[in-house]
């Protein structure tokens, strides 16, 4: 598969590189930059040195690269990559299209349009929603994929199978959510300064988050009707991971045993999902490095809450390992191609 | 005042010598340790070298240790405190006694029995519950204090005022809390190792912690019913440090003055409590080595919940720090005495 | 006093308030900033509210602040507190004047020069160099203190005995340095950022930090010859903290017991130098928070070698903490007013 | 290749597996441990699931394993390997041991017993030194594989060009080394426990390593003649990675152009050593998870040394990853198979 990466110089591209750097089917074409153009990747990332020596190129050449490549990886901030996307499904209308962010994750763009303050200017794109282990089948016919947000993977996949098999009251769902600081990207900002986040904890835009519309979007179609939820993203001094602690109230006679079986029958054949079981306790360490999401639940009888948590690499399975295994779906790979390996622990 | 430490070699007991060496009426007299009895403190911990030489001595010196002081404060396993409160008591019926532990933290035996699995064998003490902002009136008089816990002082305050202001649905409590490792103690265990702990975040004891019923009982107290709660403990890598997030749904046409007033109303005139108002965000690193609680609270007009953060050092306002400024209560010292100090930035 | 501090938004700065906060005898007067004037201090560090909510004045105002002031710390680039410096004598010939950067810590303005690439603009000024321990009767007299810096402090007093003592051969002096993130202060850039620094360690300025020269000039009054050392700086990921390894070649003949009795015969009464003893292992948590310099030396008998080394923090002994020292001096205070705190540990 | 590891509940066991299970040639046959016989490997270390449920079995066994094994990796502490070498030759004559302990390190064992305090009971062994970049034609055709320890293995390739091409005074190596703290293993002791680490630095085993000799015996060997060298390590806090900083006199005459031509000779076709040439400053980061050494080197006219630096990944160039690189070179694999992944950033 001939491969370019549109915005590669944050974090989620250089692990998009790592990956595909041990993906036997992938060839790497272009990689670009608006930034550093003419600079070679491993000049900006000395980690990727005998992987990768190509120089970045400017989003000028999108057309060109269009043509040649068959999957464009797309990791520009949102409102940038629907540009991106409509004139390279113009310049060559076969080619697959992964994108990082935002743009493409949301079937209704006034949705989008009210959390993210921009047009949308690419709706005719029939994008698809790529939390692969959801819509792996819609995926396998897509052209253009929204890939999910970090938040969002670890929250729905904590919450869906009780969404879908009807256990909770929908209009208890809070999520809280501890997340590592490579989330924040490369960019600097007193938020992301070491010396701030090292021995800190807080939380941050409570009630307010872009990924909140997110997860209500994915939960409610599940769910078959709208809902809303509570989310709190909070920063934790690693760089990597995402813990995600959602609480729900449970109808009135659901069972321990209802709640497991919800769990098995949707995950029970999903290789990066691990099923910690009822009392399991994931821990994002255990996935650090990889595309596995694991998953525990516990319920509280004295409250009659469950309480679901989903652990990730949040540049992994959060992002640039669900695009992978996104790509392996639409090119009807084995999914776990590339994606194969086991965790660094610790 | 003279001062003896029972159970000094724990992180709590070296944070109480830290505190107790900048506060202007304290002589400390013994220091027990059953471990180490005739090491000194400061070949313990070789931080303290120019504060304090003095060695070790063995409980079995209680009666005389208890004669000579006017303060007790005891940092011994729960179980262990009461045993040594009865007999310091009956050796000298004027001393007060801190109990940094939870034998002294419930009115209800009955609950104390149930999720500490011991008996306990001093029920006639009139002990009273250490959360000086919300007790101090009844600490002014006490002979025995059970200083709170440290996820339940955090949790406590941020809640209190929308409880007693009866500003929420008692039955939609929930809170999440994320601590730094130094609550788990110095003892040697495999999830407090620095490999384990470093680069990861997860749940434990969820719907299990001994924080909980705690929790309950002081909110429950303040609401006038009976009420449970979802408390959900975190390990973060961190030294110092808890941040308790806590959810509760508004009751009907709460508005968010209401819950400004409300904290503002019973925190105002709290030299300890910062009050960052709506909107704010609390983070622990600004609490680091005082006995500050910061407070923000958000209200999701989406949801119809209140979020309320709390901040603290679980070692200070959490422990040691909050049992001396009982301990000033007690004795009619200016609150702040000893306590005064800027946090510890960056 | 009446102090005011030029700079104070870095994090020297917010050190210096932390410290003063605590100190009987000061009153802040005016804190300026060129950065954010009219922003109330306690806004940009919200840790200090209760402490200070004074609002930052421009630099323009020197002449009224240095009139009104007895004492002006400044936390100002390297270049630019000698402007200040002259000015503010101008303005004021009574006020004494602690520079945190290296404008006046260089008798010899030529070296300063070289290392620094800028011209010295006040060379009349009678500046002293302020580490405490060796230079206190000048300091007692100055009226311009230059602060030493970080790693130099570190250094230097690791290596002070063995050099006035004699007793090692000076062409082999080699220190090689660790130091926290806090040291590169709080201005954004890439070698500051978490995601890099985490879980990460590195040299940085090999044979060409600008403290090297710092350390030689030291040194050599000391020994009474001009001596160069080799000296590495690395960057290791904690906030706080300088642990200095120095390793030099004995002289012929030098025994154990006389490496002890230069320690001990230049540090035995002071008070903010612990001293581990031979064998020690100095520990920076041991000293986080605090103006103590901790020592312990090593002879290997097999290399004819003694290993030093010191541990500090790098916010206090290493800039803050040792320029209320030299305050206290100036002032003819007891020298461990308002640093008398307890190490913050764990 | 039927492989058995003895010893694989430690760090470098479980990182063993982690290596082994994308190793295309790799058979992993028997796990074996003391403590937890009968466990399986992935509830101890869950992190693996999906890659391994086998059961460990005890060393009781060691006949059988022997003779079904092709290969034995031993990750017993000193003392213990060369029982287990001595048995399984005997049980299997053509067996391949590859120990990643102390006992096979040393050719002179009245070293290896003056500095470890054991007797060395199987000193028939033919065994071979395996760093593999300096040693890789006498362990194509070794029997048993004394594998480095992680200091030497950085310390070694930093320096062994410099030794190798006579460009440094033999008599003034010093060694200054940061390693992470997985390199002391998952044994409790409060040296690991978390809050004692985090924040800190420290040296320890000052002329006292056990590293200490290993290094001098390779160097010397190189050099053709016995030396002696200072060696310090540090604990610093963060899991992986062993930064070496290594300082020497050059010769009188040797160049610039001497250093770099005597790195590039050696290492210029080495695939795992990354010269990131004169000036370059190596980052443990840039090797996490990976077999990597990244070498740069400076020196310092105004002294005459050279500075060298190593960064290496502890558990991996520095134990397991070179293990397996070793075990390529015995099988005649391709060096870098299941060792070719790019490293973990950020």
């Amino acid at each position: 598969m001939k491969i370019s990466i549109i915005g590669a110089t944050g974090y989620t591209g250089a692990e998009l590189l790592r990956i595909l750097a041990s993906h036997p089917a992938a060839e790497v074409l272009y990689i670009t930059s608006e930034s550093q153009p003419g600079t070679a990747i491993n000049e900006i990332y000395p980690h990727l040195t005998r992987f990768y020596s190509k120089k970045l190129v400017s989003l000028a050449e999108l057309e060109q690269i269009a043509k040649q490549s068959e999957v464009l990886f797309i990791g520009l901030p949102h409102g940038h990559a629907m540009e991106v996307g409509r004139k390279a499904t113009a310049a060559n209308p076969d080619i697959k299209i992964i994108d990082l962010g935002a743009d493409y994750r949301f079937k209704d763009y006034a949705v989008y349009e009210q959390w993210y303050k921009v047009a949308h200017t690419h709706k005719e794109a029939q994008a698809v929603y790529g939390l692969t282990e959801l819509k792996r089948s819609q995926v396998r016919g897509a052209s253009i994929i929204g890939n999910p947000g970090c938040y969002t993977t670890a929250s729905i996949l904590a919450l869906a199978p009780l969404v879908q098999h009807r256990l909770i009251d929908l209009a208890t769902i809070i999520v809280d959510a501890k997340s590592g600081v490579s989330g924040a990207g490369r960019g600097l900002n007193l938020g992301a300064h070491f010396t701030e986040v090292f021995e800190n904890v807080k939380a941050y835009n409570v009630a307010g988050h872009r990924h909140t519309p997110e997860i209500e979007a994915v939960l409610g179609e599940l769910a078959g009707e709208d809902l809303v939820i509570s989310f709190t993203p909070h920063l934790i001094p690693v760089a990597r991971g995402i813990l995600s602690t959602c609480y729900a109230t449970l109808k009135q006679g659901v069972t321990a045993a209802a709640v497991d079986k919800a769990y098995n029958s949707l995950y029970g054949d999903e290789y990066f999902i691990r099923l910690l079981g009822p009392g399991g306790y994931p821990a994002t360490k255990n996935t650090r490095g990889t595309n596995f999401c694991d998953l525990g639940w516990h319920i509280d009888q004295r409250t009659g809450r469950v309480v679901a948590v989903a652990a990730i690499d949040n540049l992994v399975k959060g992002a640039a390992g669900q695009a992978v295994q996104n790509m392996n779906v639409l090119f009807k790979l084995e999914e776990r191609t590339g994606l194969d390996n086991a965790p660094l622990y610790p």
